[in-house]
């Protein structure tokens, strides 16, 4: 068997297969333009993320955390001054958020028909309820062979998964725009990983450039560049294999 | 190979490893002392009621979606009146239900031990942070070889689990305290069902006696009855496949 054979192609879903953080940031927007009239500081944005990070240890990733920071923000920064019908806003950002279309990034459909021939796996991050709305609402889910849903994306989930599936790091690709959730642990494990980088990222999810620089990771600028790469690689590892043996 | 070897044992776990539908209906009880001033209606627990079940397909089951409709009915049924404080009082509720000591049900422990020869498996539902977090803290985990959490359990997900780890239905066991949950479907797909009674049972998850008698299932009063039964039933299948072979 070579290896083309054992490959699996994994994909984060948010921002990689369709947009999805430019909704979080409208509804910031949005609840910045409620809270203007409240609290003068400059520091408002800051100040919504960092009430984020602090619940996040309760919350987890996903809309409905966002919501409910959002409202313990307004509740705050207001000094209780924040009526009901303001706070109702915030819980319908929070609903547009986790009804919003699905619309797939550019080349995501042409890229996913090119590389049917290996199993392929979406490992995405966040709410369940709303992760696996957003798969059947994108129409996609059919293609893939394994779907994973995930409260974190770190070392330890990612070793977890293979385990479960059986994949050698040398036959796992991940293809994701996060550095932190989708590159990082998995270039740190030895499994191959490409980033494609979208034009919206949250805050917590950045690295600096010096500490990405570590790590040997693939760069794409776009999902449509995948299919060659994979090729190239994965007949560049054949022809290894056959030299050496 | 005989049956025994295949049997697979799965736990609901809320209500059924250990307490949790009490949590939020103590929370209930505190929210409905916030709303009482504004709305004095006695149809109030119904008014939450219905706005959860409203919210059901944009949130999915769990606590942070339980946080966000009871603050929605707290803003309606208040006309908007309810202030920054009380709301804060609603996310504290929300918090402490999702960090709430886990306390295993009286015979968990022992059952699980006298059943560690079968690969035993968690099938729970709800908010993934949330359920993962419960599982992580009670000290279970390692006792269970397969762990699923799912968005809802009805035929499509029992059959999509059954598949995805090669468990024929009549070797597949589900144990747990929801009717509509954890035994009608499991029942209806050809598998066996073990339902054990919880004191409290969300009015959601109940289904009436008469829908409930169509189904063939076994019932025992608490989990410490469950090993014997496992035994009884393993046996009989065994003894009855030798008299047919």
């Amino acid at each position: 068997m070579t290896n083309t054979d054992k490959t699996v192609i994994a994909f984060d879903a948010d921002d990689t297969l369709w947009p999805n953080e430019h909704y979080f940031r409208e509804g910031e927007q949005q609840i910045i333009k409620l809270l203007e009239r409240y609290y003068p500081g400059e520091d408002l944005l800051d100040k919504l993320y960092q009430q984020e990070i602090k619940n996040l240890h309760v919350f987890g990733y996903g809309a409905k955390g966002f919501a409910l920071s959002m409202i313990e923000s307004l509740i705050e920064l207001s000094d209780g001054k924040v009526t009901g019908q303001e706070i109702q806003q915030v819980i319908e950002i929070g609903k547009m958020i986790m009804s919003s279309p699905i619309e797939l990034i550019s080349g995501v459909t042409e890229t996913i028909e090119a590389l049917r021939g290996y199993p392929l796996m979406i490992i995405t991050k966040g709410d369940l309820f709303d992760q696996e709305s957003k798969i059947a609402r994108s129409g996609l889910a059919d293609n893939f062979k394994m779907i994973e849903i995930v409260s974190e994306k770190d070392d330890a989930t990612y070793l977890r998964l293979l385990k479960k599936y059986h994949i050698a790091p040398e036959n796992f690709w991940m293809v994701g725009n996060s550095l932190k959730s989708d590159i990082l642990p998995v270039a740190h494990i030895g499994a191959h990983a490409v980033h494609i980088p979208h034009e919206t990222t949250w805050v917590h999810e950045m690295v600096s450039d010096k500490h990405a620089s570590a790590y040997n990771y693939h760069e794409l600028s776009t999902i449509s560049e995948l299919p060659a790469l994979i090729k190239r690689e994965v007949e560049r590892e054949i022809q290894k294999n056959r030299s050496v043996s």
